[in-house]
């Protein structure tokens, strides 16, 4: 892990399902929250295919760069599922059966339905650290700062809470949304000065179409309430001069 | 554009938005569908932060990586809308009106409403050639092989059909969808003989849960539907003789 102030994370999102389009990928958006709320700033996410070359090359990159990595994907039976090798060969650890896995696995299922599919679950680096599965059995695993969770969104989901105590974040990062009926050019000169003088935060906007209203969201985004504050302020300033209106959404 | 037999594309996903989690990046879809249609395969997504050194950085090594690249996001008019100044400096080209765009802006708004932000809009390489925007107006533009279009879903979505004719991609990705009511594990084996022997051909497996139904969907690839009809068959073999049920979606 980087010895930074900045703590910060790559996700790497792996499978082919999601390059071509078939499946819309949320794990980001549920990761990048969870870990705004530790502190952690997501940095980069790249989508990448079911290759061990691409999946290695990513992991020894993004371990380096980043203070956490989170890989989803391509750690269930099929043999699309090749991120536990992936990871093994990343780290130069053995592949094999991890015996607290094993164990857990046998106790989920019924001596009948534990086959070859559910045995290859347990193979992963066999010194790895495990992340319970709430949901479904099979773990997840860490192998230093490289967390490797399942694709499927409701089981990554349900796993998260059991990692929490294993990241140690900054500060968490707060943010601040207003939403106004208008477009973005007639805010954008008004806003790029609030931006200008207050360069520690965070400011961006975002055009929205929500049940028939045309609008801009306005997100502030910092780690010290009392500049999302003031940053607001100014905001609603220039906002009431120009009289434009604020919305829900 | 690379001169080999395959015909590829990356994604650049440009927006801190994006990576808090705030949004949910549906482009990246909406783009893959699109070029699978037209024969070209995504190959990488990267979602990078609205960072001029990361957004140049990454044009510069998709742009020689892949056939084709495509950013969306931060064509805007905001502060925070830095992707034209940032694909000017990563070609080397003057950033400043684009005559056409500013021609195209000037007649698509009032005179009194061609406000300093509409005006930033028509700003981008002087050479770019532009994407017409049937929705909104502001165009997108092109060099080279990078395309630049906007964040917002609906807006991007309308502006593809004015590129197909730009995209020469190979045969079209055919792919075959089996829906099944079972889990992984139970076809793990049997569907790996089948990829095994038919290599040039891509199977995925993926679990769904759907109107209370855990099944897996199992999606096969390829631009010859001579070889999908193939491994069906194969599938269906397996399927049949496990008794596993076909259901729909």
């Amino acid at each position: 892990m980087k010895n930074k102030k900045e703590i910060n994370a790559g996700i790497i999102i792996i499978g082919n399902e999601v390059l071509s389009g078939r499946t819309k990928d949320i794990n980001t958006s549920t990761l990048s929250i969870w870990l705004n709320s530790l502190g952690v700033q997501v940095k980069e996410v790249r989508i990448i295919p079911d290759v061990e070359k691409d999946i290695i090359e990513t992991i020894n990159f993004f371990k380096i760069k980043f203070s956490y990595v989170f890989t989803t994907g391509g750690i269930g039976p099929t043999h699309d599922d090749i991120t536990a090798a992936s990871v093994s060969k990343a780290f130069n650890i053995e592949y094999g059966y991890h015996k607290e896995a094993f164990s857990i696995l046998k106790k989920y299922y019924k001596r009948s339905e534990f086959n070859e599919g559910r045995k290859k679950m347990a193979m992963m680096p066999v010194t790895a650290k495990l992340i319970l599965n709430p949901t479904s059995g099979a773990p997840g695993f860490y192998v230093e700062n490289v967390f490797s969770l399942p694709g499927v969104p409701s089981i990554l989901k349900s796993m998260l809470g059991g990692l929490d105590h294993l990241i140690s974040g900054g500060a968490p990062i707060l943010s601040h949304t207003i939403n106004l009926k208008t477009v973005e050019s007639e805010i954008a000169k008004s806003l790029t000065q609030v931006q200008k003088n207050n360069q520690d935060v965070e400011i961006g906007s975002y055009p929205f179409f929500h049940a028939g209203t045309l609008g801009v969201s306005i997100v502030i985004r910092s780690k010290d309430q009392s500049r999302i504050d003031s940053c607001n302020s100014q905001i609603l300033n220039f906002i009431q001069e120009k009289k434009i209106e604020i919305v829900d959404r």
